[in-house]
């Protein structure tokens, strides 16, 4: 089975990669390296069965290339930046709405006909039903990066309709563990090393988030791939905790052995504009296939503070993030 | 009141046209004319309170340029082909995603913050739900126009958050009406005009739709805009009763005195692929403000016929179309 994977130097991305190579799979590693490293990819790339292709999703010739064989996509490349688009208003347009649409014509003229696609629980927006299931409705946009990543859940049904593909199409909560390199506990340990004595933190510190490790959601994504059937798949992928942000603090002060830390809050009850106070997704569509997260929050949290503490060079990569 | 009006010579746009111009607002009628028609608008023009500039949304200097000073953006411009989705699979992405996004930076960057959007019952793609309520989901789409418009929604949405613009979208069933010159309706009263013998109907004729007539549905929009005052506004603009499409052909039929046409079935529950073999809104929302269908489908479909009969010249354009 050839698969191609975009963005698959990326943190979710590569592992996805290792877990296709462990199947067997060829796998065809399609990826811009804006915020993707290629040696993530050492592993999967020494076995001879993984490849990496630096080429941008935007680069239609390329893309319908490499995609030429392939029985599976998964689509990962995106612009992951969830707090920039208001000041950026066209990055999530061009990026996850246009790059979409470029990997939806990519498989219809290479005839490939199933699709994994990295959606968000941002697209809820700020809802009112909390756990919040997949089908509650209407979900109105609290951000262009949630916006986009609607808009491409919907690209990507249209394509299945006319194209007779599948998709298995995650809203995800924020993913943490080993290879995680962009978002909060990111942030807090990079500043803690800068200042080891006080630790800003975004809103009041009230906003609660749900975060799932990497092994956890792997092998959720592949269990759903395996079990839903439906031409058209939506799924919650998170998990029944959640955690709030100046908790985590906490835990990501203890794990680096600091005491005393003073918190300092921006205020509000958002992180930032279009920042959600509370993520919690109702996991039951996972849960009837028999999937259950394994690795509690506090845990993932604190192996994601020691894959950080281990692996310096990322904290020092902070533009290109 | 300045007033903008994407879309402004189309049969819907041009009746917003005249209720604004009615409303004592100036106009900027904004439309490309690749479907529009600019007699459409004598009317209002030749109040001094209207002007027609012909530009595409995709030509931002110019949106920009005549945005400035407007207090109110209805953006009507969009690519109204349902079927066409299939075969060109670029134009709802760059007419209706592409387009939304070019008019709402041209209201980021002009000040403008109240904008009214067409959108579609084809967002539901193919519910369960009938009559389908606006908080039905999770919505899978059917055709890149239901997916253009959901996307479309989404962005107007993200930028209501960053910018403080207020905006009512509204979920259409069919409009049918004076001006009408797009659809089931001028499809059948051509094909009779062709060959008055015998009528083909797509899909087994079974397929049941809602059609509003379009003074039932502006003086639904300036209603909702009145009365609903939260910052984003997602609204079911329909009828209560449906028709199906043998029935209305029937009609259609009645009403330009042709008796013993043979109707000739292409067969399937659908017209075409994305086609939804049921369409009917839950308007409940709307009927909360007060709103309530005056004219019945079959009185709105026998005066459609009417203006079409009255207008050859619409039905000679067909390729325009």
């Amino acid at each position: 089975m050839k698969a191609l994977v975009t963005g698959g130097a990326g943190f979710i991305g590569s592992h996805i990669v290792d877990e296709l190579v462990r199947r067997n799979a060829e796998v065809v590693v399609y990826d811009n390296l804006s915020t993707g490293f290629a040696r993530r990819l050492e592993d999967s790339v020494s076995t001879g069965h993984a490849r990496l292709v630096h080429a941008d999703v935007l680069d239609h010739d390329a893309l319908i290339r490499e995609m030429a064989g392939a029985e599976q996509v998964f689509h990962l490349a995106a612009n992951a930046d969830v707090r920039g688009g208001k000041d950026h208003t066209r990055v999530d347009v061009d990026q996850n709405i246009l790059g979409t649409h470029a990997v939806l014509e990519a498989m219809r003229i290479a005839g490939v006909r199933r699709i994994v696609f990295t959606s968000s629980a941002t697209v809820y927006g700020e809802p009112e039903v909390f756990p919040t299931p997949e089908y509650y409705g209407p979900i109105l946009q609290t951000s262009l990066y949630g916006a986009s990543k609607l808009a491409a859940e919907a690209l990507i049904q249209a394509y299945c309709e006319y194209f007779g593909m599948r998709s298995h199409s995650f809203r995800f909560v924020s993913w943490i563990g080993e290879r995680y390199s962009h978002g909060v506990i990111y942030d807090f340990v990079k500043k803690l090393q800068e200042d080891p004595t006080e630790l800003e933190i975004l809103g009041d510190g009230n906003q609660r988030k749900s975060y799932l490790h990497v092994e956890d959601g792997i092998r959720g994504i592949f269990l759903a791939i395996e079990k839903m059937e439906a031409p058209k798949n939506v799924i919650n992928l998170g998990h029944e905790e959640f955690m709030n942000v100046t908790d985590l603090a906490r835990v990501v002060c203890n794990e680096m052995g600091l005491a005393n830390v003073r918190f300092r809050f921006t205020g509000g009850i958002r992180g930032w504009l279009g920042d959600s106070p509370l993520v919690h997704l109702d996991i039951s569509r996972m849960k009837a296939v028999g999937f259950s997260p394994k690795v509690g929050i506090e845990e993932g949290v604190r192996r994601t503070v020691r894959y950080l503490l281990a692996n310096p060079w990322l904290l020092d990569t902070r533009e290109k993030m």
